[in-house]
């Protein structure tokens, strides 16, 4: 991008900050916000890079954009949080065209527009390297207790909100952030992630925060349709796609309690270690994995 | 960076959540804090790339970690805001030692710490590419309005707090946010921005956002050494380097009062346009050019 000013005032132009919240919106050194009393503020990041999170010679800039923020979205349906603000900071190829990078700004905005959540702040540079966004999100309680990793308890039942494995053929791309979901589940959940580094390795996260232990029932892991057609191409059982593939972001949670839009895949034990039982009835080890975050070669 | 989940656990110990803000740090989805009632929350992202803003063949891991930091920290200083907790993403190049990525992660720290701003979250990730790394603060505003860049009027005098130009030299890696002094000139100020791109670009926001414009003397105008130092290898004038070399983060503001500590260079005019009012008494227009943040070729 050779007019960083031009792509600026034209980002400035575009975002509505229509919230209630906002006291000075985009375009000053920092956003001011007005932080309702009663609510939590909950706050993290998430980048995408170019050969790692998504290829720039496959994905649009729209999608890019989408991708980016949606990750974040999916942060705060983790934590049973409401979306409120976010900022983004971009690092443009040079050679990128101004509308290209208007369109990976477009993604960005309208993935945050469908859950009420606008860009506040940003930062762009132009530089001779491939493309990085980083989104930082603003979430809020909204009269619900965020939802940690940390607090499975032995005995709680282990859920998934969909079917795992294979997000590679495109649903890492192109998946909804189960925010709405997030918020239905929190009040019973005791531990919540969501599933971006992989079933086992996101499990894993929730075990060693509260010191216990899981075993998962091979039977009850819903599969993709996607895992068994990467199956049919590389010859790696569904299964193992399921349980170590990562970004399907799905919401991975504990609790005590029933939630039938969910499907329960196991349970928390006492001791530490996570273990899957087979279909044959043997429960054997099961090692996290946990995508490797590299698309391409 | 070969094992990125040292690298996060190593992170995480590290990080001393002592803030009272804070009810849960680093190491979930999202971090979250009790945001005080009185206090507006400010916030904004920055970023640091190789190449651009630093060049990692010459500046130390942990210089180019407090050069992260003091950006976001200057943009606090800018608004008249106290840092309260940050995060950051990174873009680490593959080949990078984990000793490096700790020394840059400490970098972040220690310039964080020494404001009370402790980093709450983050998200690493390794690529093929260079060093890219973006933080986003959060300030609160504790008392004192903040200052938005477009409250100049016509007849406020105009304040640097510094000596500009020539930060290319070195001092554009190794600045004070003057975060204090922020925090003194709020009260008396209409405007402030901190000078990132160049006091030529700086100022024609400030004017911009207001309508407005602005004299400048250039008698007044305070050189850096290095702006002279430059001026002897480079052949353009000191004052050009001061007028339009980026980086200084010195603090830019306009006030109706006096500021003994600062340096008054000129003054805002109902007419738009900005003017500089050489040695020879003759008014010229003075376009704003600004710092391209380009190092090296």
């Amino acid at each position: 991008v050779s007019d960083e000013f031009e792509l600026i005032d034209w980002i400035q132009k575009c975002q509505r900050t229509n919230s209630p919240l906002i006291t000075l919106g985009i375009g000053d050194d920092l956003a001011a916000l007005k932080w309702p009393a009663d609510d939590l503020l909950l706050v993290g990041v998430d980048q995408v890079i170019d050969g790692v999170h998504f290829d720039s010679k496959i994905h649009s800039m729209n999608q890019i954009g989408r991708k980016a923020m949606n990750r974040n979205l999916s942060d705060c349906a983790a934590m049973g949080c409401l979306p409120a603000a976010a900022v983004a900071a971009v690092a443009l190829p040079r050679e990128l065209s101004l509308d290209r990078a208007k369109e990976l700004c477009a993604g960005l905005r309208q993935a945050g527009d469908a859950f009420q959540c606008p860009i506040i702040g940003g930062d762009t540079a132009s530089w001779s390297g491939k493309l990085v966004l980083s989104v930082t999100i603003l979430g809020k309680s909204a009269g619900i207790k965020p939802v940690s990793r940390s607090g499975a308890r032995p005995g709680d039942a282990i859920f998934v909100t969909g079917p795992l494995g294979g997000s590679i053929l495109g649903r890492h791309m192109t998946f909804e952030p189960r925010v709405k979901l997030g918020r239905e589940i929190a009040p019973i959940a005791t531990a919540m992630i969501d599933i971006s580094d992989g079933l086992s390795r996101d499990l894993s996260q929730i075990c060693r925060a509260a010191g216990v232990g899981a075993m998962i029932d091979a039977s009850l892991l819903p599969i993709h349709p996607d895992a068994a057609e990467l199956s049919r191409r590389d010859g790696i059982p569904s299964l193992d796609h399921a349980l170590h593939d990562g970004e399907d972001y799905e919401l991975l949670f504990t609790s005590a309690g029933e939630f039938p839009k969910a499907i329960r895949i196991g349970q928390i034990t006492s001791e530490p270690g996570i273990f899957i039982r087979g279909n044959d009835g043997v429960s054997r080890p099961l090692v996290p994995r946990g995508w490797e975050h590299q698309i391409g070669p």
